[in-house]
């Protein structure tokens, strides 16, 4: 009875994991020390644009215990297989963005929102130049902190 | 030395309190019962609109910690003073919506965001047709069970 067990084990050991299983599970992206809420008026045109790659450029307003990110993917931008604790709220202004997430590909296009539950893994592709809302709560600190190397590639 | 200070209380009670502080402090606004976080694709089209009065329009997303609310305000909109414990985040895509809060007048436009701390009093009136993206954390339990009858005068 011994050899079969291996044989199914070693089976097993061969067939690689699926993308969602290979996605990065992000470390530290919920930060022990919150922003103060208070009051602010802000204009889009005025937050800083950090260019994170030549197809991906982000703005943040952060409020203790939610984020807003306005997001630029330009089409070709991939957002590579990853999840984090933070809920997301992922609402396209612009472009189309297809998702990859929970075994199924779903194209979220202008005035669509998805709704991603905390450490769900997904990936994404702007399939044109995309502008997004994303909403995250608590706020992503990996984003605030700038240390998401994984979406500087 | 009595009179005096009979005198003092007297002109205190007919000093009537500032706006701000006859403002309606709502109760319930965060439900005990979470909605559960979970993955769905929206389209704010198919998001029922409700009509809160001949003037205000509203369409919500509730997800588990945070909610998005699609909210239309007509001309000459006015929504009463009031304040919730729910953080606020108040994103303006079309039209101006002028602010009474925290003893100053902001007007928000089209391309700004204003963000509004939990528990601090604000009205607001639609200078223009206004269409603005509010998110709330934790999601307006009011809203959600249409108990917010501030709103539907």
């Amino acid at each position: 009875m011994k050899k079969p067990v291996e044989k199914k084990r070693s089976a097993k050991k061969k067939r690689s994991a699926s993308p969602a299983k290979q996605h990065i599970a992000l470390a530290k992206t919920v930060s022990s020390r919150k922003s103060k809420a208070q009051l602010r008026h802000l204009s889009w045109n005025q937050v800083e644009r950090e260019v994170l790659t030549p197809l991906l450029e982000r703005q943040l307003i952060v409020g203790q215990e939610v984020m807003l990110a306005r997001i630029l993917l330009r089409k070709g931008c991939v957002v590579p297989w990853h999840s984090h604790v933070n809920e997301q709220l992922s609402a396209i202004l612009e472009g189309a963005l297809k998702f990859w997430i929970d075994g199924k590909e779903i194209i979220v296009r202008s005035g669509e929102v998805l709704t991603i539950p905390p450490n769900m893994p997904h990936k994404a592709e702007a399939l044109e130049d995309t502008l997004a809302i994303d909403t995250f709560h608590p706020p992503r600190a990996d984003w605030i902190n700038k240390t998401d190397s994984y979406l500087r590639k």
